[in-house]
């Protein structure tokens, strides 16, 4: 069992306890996700791209407190839906691979790479 | 090395044979992860709960898709500022376990929880 | 003078009176802008479609709060990149009209039109 | 007639010649700001501060388009809802005044407010 799995698991278990099934559908957690989403992007909004890369130790930790929270409703709705998250995105990683052929999209060569997708 | 590891080793080779690093800071990336998210919620709009539980299969292929997307922009978020996923995950969710103890929360005695993240 | 450049002035006389002005780059306000969504999408993401129709006082005072921040954050973009919404708006419309003839696209034919843009 | 409730008339025709308006919901149309914002921010993210101040002409027509069904989903959201966004946008701007006094938050002072809302 990889450590996603078990997440999924145990995000499982806790809506089950609860009987919040009910609520995760496919859709409200997709929403849900938007909302954590919106509170990270929140975080760094006013900091500089330096700010950013070193963030001071309480604004690490509400950082840090996001992304748990983006990734608790990620897993969730992997899960509902049946989805391999790593598998999904390291297919998507390949197809990018593909797409962007480092001699072409080097960055000292085009400041602004059209998608510069991970 | 866990799945996640391996995922955030990848998606780091791929920024460093193409220079993109550069663009790589924490705000850039929340911001890509906000668009990908934005994405993901597209395709969901107009579905009704239902339909969401049980998309077609192209439509749960471009949901996987964009599944892909967001786990790379979030996997990359958290490895340039040294965040490991999981544990941040696991920690809220410890938290959401003690701040929603499962008698007062049932689904069934409250419609609507004030708030029930996961 | 519309309601909307009056809006705009009051919004820039805020910045100027905190010297907020440095912070209000369109990178910057993108993000503000999507973190207000987030909290917007919030409010709904638990609701059924119909509870979101028809929310009760305190839940409606809450989404025009956020539909309130939504606009401030919008108008006070557009404003510094010099763009004029209800005219881009319009645009956008007018395409739209274009694109979905009402003949190939209405909703009794066609359960989910392929990307219902108003 | 302003021109935003101009604006929301031809919205609401637009839904209505199409059998659309089935589709309207608050949820669903708070799903689609939040997938259009998505968009908007995606034109932003690897741009510098600086670059994003002065966007070229195709970047800059390419956002402008995003403003424009940005203000189309709020505003219809908003007239759905019955409410009026620039009434909502004063009254959280009002507050804010109050919430930040210049004195304290002039940008001099204080590099990175806690919150600087517009």
């Amino acid at each position: 069992m990889t450590e996603l799995e078990r997440l999924a698991a145990h995000l499982q278990q806790f809506a089950e306890a609860r009987d919040w099934e009910q609520f995760h559908t496919p859709k409200n957690l997709a929403m849900a996700l938007a909302g954590e989403v919106g509170e990270l992007v929140a975080e760094f909004q006013w900091l500089t791209a330096e700010e950013s890369s070193a963030p001071d130790p309480p604004t690490l930790a509400r950082i840090s407190a996001e992304l748990g929270d983006v990734t608790n409703y990620l897993v969730r709705l992997a899960d509902v839906l049946g989805v391999d998250l790593v598998q999904a995105a390291e297919a998507k990683l390949a197809s990018s691979e593909r797409r962007y052929p480092p001699d072409l999209y080097r960055g000292s060569a085009r400041k602004a790479p059209p998608d510069p997708h991970p």
